[in-house]
């Protein structure tokens, strides 16, 4: 299989500047056992609850995002992105633990653990310092990576893993879209700012730091999954 | 016809906090002429086009709601409110200007009036230096006194006013619900904060100061519109 | 007179972008009157009020500044920015308005015209939405513009105005070396961001929209100040 | 010994509600090890390098808080502590770390330990969805605890720990005076919104949950600099 860039040079940049990171996440333990069904469920519905709980902050980071707009086409799309997440994306989440035995509003009070904190708030905090593109940078790696990582299992994953649901869903037509949808908007929006040859602005090392950075608490978020309670 | 609250308690103590700039803002010569349908089509425009850009400072500023809420319920509304503004309310001044000749992008990029500006920064600093609280307080003049005009002029209006649309769109039905809900949510959140005698604690008059400087720049808005460009 | 540029090429640049209005804006009616004590003492206090009231946002933004800054010359410069206009240059405001029997508690709550309002909100909507650049943009007006009205008061006001103590504050070496400061910095924080020839950036045009729109509320400023209560 | 409270009822409160962690925090093995003297020294330049980090960010948060400020006392305060910092606490950090070989410009780029960054964040990001309060009880720890610890380790330390230093600073009266002058603030801005009871307001429960939490990432900071590099 090739690596989709999801049609977006600029992600194809950050990726690659952040390369031994960016294969750590992508194949991550947490994502091979996903694949081949040996995650124990323990481990899932912590991780569950967890993002769902950094669900709540990454829609708070994109609605930052709306705020930081300076397009129609980027108001529109972070607004789309906060309405699936808050009104879609989060209600796959409550089924999911509410068969489990976990309602909403427990999620919604979970106590985060660090790694999930550290991450949405570095997001968060990336939009008050920053521009729109400072929230990209940061944003990408979770965007993407659930992306790429739902296309790879899709092709490897164990016929019989019980984690198909999650697979299905960052694989699917839906989420593939807005991935592209995304990254069609970021592409407009670094040459909005940095022109047509961005990787020569002095930004463009900042925006890859940024990117490494993120991917980098991607990283401790699965550690956090695979850890459990 | 006896004014509503919305079932919003809370709102009821802002506006009779506010009482006589209120009373400026919602009979206002701008609002009695769009009731007899004297207004000129001139200003009405040059308010449309205002307005426009308003709508995507005010659609910024609930997206900071987002970021700014604290529950399910102030998440879930704020973010609905956003998609509402950004994919549905904004349309409607598109499809009017559009009908006048104003394609979106003019809109978009038209030169704010200061009266626009002061208003929508006003509200967004709210947010900044302030809680979810403090920009509901200044959000609010603008949500329930459309809602509130929309819903004196659906009664007195001269029926062969050209401004009938305008008036069915603030009083019909969708408008309506959407500030019976933000009513609801602000009565929950000044609870969840102030308790159930909000009107005791020290913040209360804080909160009707910045419900009054809204109010005033709601008549400055007003203004703006019956002096045209 | 050969108009400085206080050493910033950047501030030469966004100047001559908003030639017009920035003649206006240090050509006032109001500097003028400044100049040749013609102005009405009444309307210089409320000037000053206005002012005090401008300053604690001035200095929030500033504030804000530093919670944007990259690199530890603009965190420096900024925070020493905040220090001296909450310990000092507002200080000189509480003296004189001390002497005319207002308090410093009645300058704190003074009610803001609207043009006062306009004018900081911008700013701070600026830094939210934008990254540290478009708050120099927007911030810059206010800041070369005082050092070069002084400097040309210097020069040709009348001996006996009653305002030469607010014509040495700002021609004084103190202010001057801010100007210098600051200008300094913008010069080498734009570098950092936009490389060595900014004005082929896409995101210059944006700055000195940025630039114009706050000369424009800084003739809002000198309006409203004129105009008295 | 009696534990003190800087004269603070509302950072008394908070310590109660926060009671096992803020032992863990207090007593944690880095400070045990920094009295005794038995703190490798690398792993004391780790936290040092770390720290200078933190500061960093420390005083954007504080720089926050001057945005946020809603009265002189906050606004002064929050100012003076942003000065203290940037131009004065962070260059006894510059000044041990350069006598080791570690230049300014290599503590200001240092790479973020994940517990570093967690914690920042979390502040600034409680200043961007919160009030100025929501800051108060996220900066909290930090400012008292440390003064809590240079007391107790300047009463119990070995005489010929290498870490003297570290413990004069912050046993000092300087920096002492710093916690009362901030637990001072803190009581007024509590009364400012709260009331005279503030714990039986809604918020006192949330403002808890803040304290704890941030209690909860100090001790996260102390094992990161237990572990070193």
């Amino acid at each position: 299989m090739t690596t989709s860039d999801f049609g977006s040079s600029v992600f194809a940049g950050w990726r690659s500047s952040a390369a031994d990171g960016w294969n750590d996440y992508t194949n991550h333990e947490f994502v091979r056992q996903l694949g081949d069904g040996s995650l124990p469920r323990s481990s899932f519905l912590h991780y569950l609850v967890q993002d769902y709980v950094f669900l709540i902050h990454f829609s708070r980071a994109w609605a930052l995002a709306v705020v930081k707009s300076e397009s129609l086409e980027e108001m529109k799309t972070a607004a789309g992105t906060v309405d699936g997440l808050v009104n879609h994306e989060m209600q796959l989440h409550v089924q999911i633990c509410k068969d489990a035995g976990i309602i909403e509003e427990a999620l919604y009070s979970a106590e985060e653990a660090f790694e999930n904190l550290a991450y949405t708030r570095y997001v968060t905090d990336a939009g008050l310092s920053g521009d729109f593109l400072d929230m990209m940078a940061a944003l990408a790696p979770c965007v993407f990576g659930y992306g790429e990582i739902g296309n790879a299992l899709k092709q490897s994953a164990a016929k019989d893993t019980p984690y198909m649901d999650w697979i299905d869903t960052y694989s699917g037509t839906e989420y593939q879209e807005v991935c592209t949808n995304v990254g069609r908007m970021i592409d407009n929006s670094v040459a909005a700012r940095l022109g047509d040859a961005p990787e020569m602005s002095p930004r463009w090392g900042k925006l890859c730091d940024r990117f490494r950075t993120a991917t980098r608490l991607e990283i401790g978020f699965w550690d956090m999954g695979l850890r459990g309670e």
